[in-house]
């Protein structure tokens, strides 16, 4: 099927997850739009938050996507079942996926969730993981420095070091054996995270296990892309161009940098036309 | 939604994916059918294998199940496609969701694949990974020694050892980062097959991948379970009765165990009644 995935975020963390798609599933056309002229979604409303995504939701529809990625996690919470009852395409969420993840790997039924203040106040992860299982153990930290931290470019050295360690101390007395990046950006940051907590924790990128069940979706439904056509994908901001592009060049690397068009968004427009 | 998840299989194999779907999905209830009488599946024509899958599906949906997992390699190379159009309940096979953790996983796009002559035969773990994907590279091996190994019950020790690493040989060489286990026994030599790869290998099974899909595939179906009641698993197998039951004591472990009924299946009772 030669329609394209839509990917929608507040900003710039859901790039994480198109980057995953691209890597996945590299046959798969993309349709990017990221807030960022009104990031962060977090310390919003949740009506503010429904009344911005059908917003994002109404731009890639009028593109005739085939299945829809909702890649924030505060818009997963607040959204994602309105979406999947209104939407007669496939919808998918941050959260499922990462929680179903880290019950395939734990062994110990342990886990651990880190995230931004909103996200881990919504309890969003822990009502998921007992959602499926009764008698997992989560416990759930807040990281309110790690998503500006990530935009800064700090990823790796001694000062992204230092930054998680202290952050992540609450967690290092548990005996979890599974930590899920409850968050977009945190993806940029997982080998500092996983030499933190040590080879013992498995470190769930909840960009890449959305991507992946992307590709069970698209199975499952019967709309997998065929052939061998290299797609272009079309990536938009409600915001700066030039800062998104540059954050943009920070995450893909080539080959995907190459196949990647950039624009600004205009909101609403089809309504005012 | 109350109704059981249902698991068919040539023999006991499967019942490592039932093991995975106990621990990752402990509200679902399971009912599985063996083929212990008629198994293994893999010398058989393509005609059996459809006819002998017909009659354990018949089985099961005469037991309304909402969901079907074909547990079989063969059984899926054979039959999946045609089960997915023909029945209207989601059905999952065990070689897709192997082939996408596989994308995921691996880094560098060489994957190796092993299982039985058949499976390998058939192509089909590296038909669906180029389905998805046109640029991995596929290393693919018949470990025949491998499953008459399991069911003696060697599965670690010098002797496991030993035969492991003599049938991987072909694939050290090589440069791949990731490897499937394409058999549904193989999930039991895991620590031995790891060992033998060394760590820089991601050794993947497709029993808890095809489990973790089937929670994907629950979740967007909308057919999970909720509420707290601990189900009674029901087993059947066509075979031997005893065999069964001892095999599946070595599978499954505590709680599992004390969840598990199982009796002999009469297949074509209800044609004949």
């Amino acid at each position: 099927m030669e329609q394209a995935i839509g990917v929608i975020d507040s900003g710039v963390g859901g790039l994480t997850v198109a980057y995953e798609l691209m890597r996945q599933l590299p046959k798969e056309k993309l349709i990017y739009l990221g807030d960022t002229a009104r990031c962060p979604y977090g310390p919003r409303s949740e009506e503010e938050v429904k009344k911005f995504t059908w917003e994002l939701v109404d731009f890639l529809l009028e593109k005739n996507i085939k299945m829809l990625v909702v890649a924030c996690n505060t818009a997963t919470a607040f959204t994602l079942q309105e979406l999947q009852e209104k939407l007669d395409i496939p919808v998918i969420g941050v959260i499922q996926p990462g929680a179903r993840a880290a019950i395939k790997f734990t062994r110990n039924n342990n886990i651990g969730v880190i995230g931004t203040e909103g996200t881990i106040r919504s309890e969003a992860y822990t009502k998921a993981l007992e959602s499926i299982h009764s008698s997992i153990k989560v416990n759930a930290l807040a990281c309110p420095l790690f998503v500006p931290m990530v935009e800064q470019g700090i990823l790796t050295g001694k000062k992204a070091q230092e930054v998680v360690e202290s952050s992540l101390s609450p967690l290092m007395e548990g005996e979890m054996d599974t930590l899920i990046l409850g968050c977009t950006h945190y993806p940029l940051l997982k080998q500092t995270i996983q030499n933190v907590m040590g080879e013992q924790v498995t470190v769930i990128s909840s960009s890449e296990e959305t991507a992946r069940e992307t590709s069970t979706i698209l199975d499952v439904h019967k709309i997998i892309k065929t052939g061998d056509v290299i797609p272009v994908h079309e990536f938009y901001t409600t915001g700066e161009l030039e800062i998104f592009i540059e954050i943009a060049k920070s995450i893909f690397k080539d080959p995907y940098l190459q196949m990647v068009t950039i624009k600004k968004a205009q909101l609403g427009q089809t309504q005012k036309t």
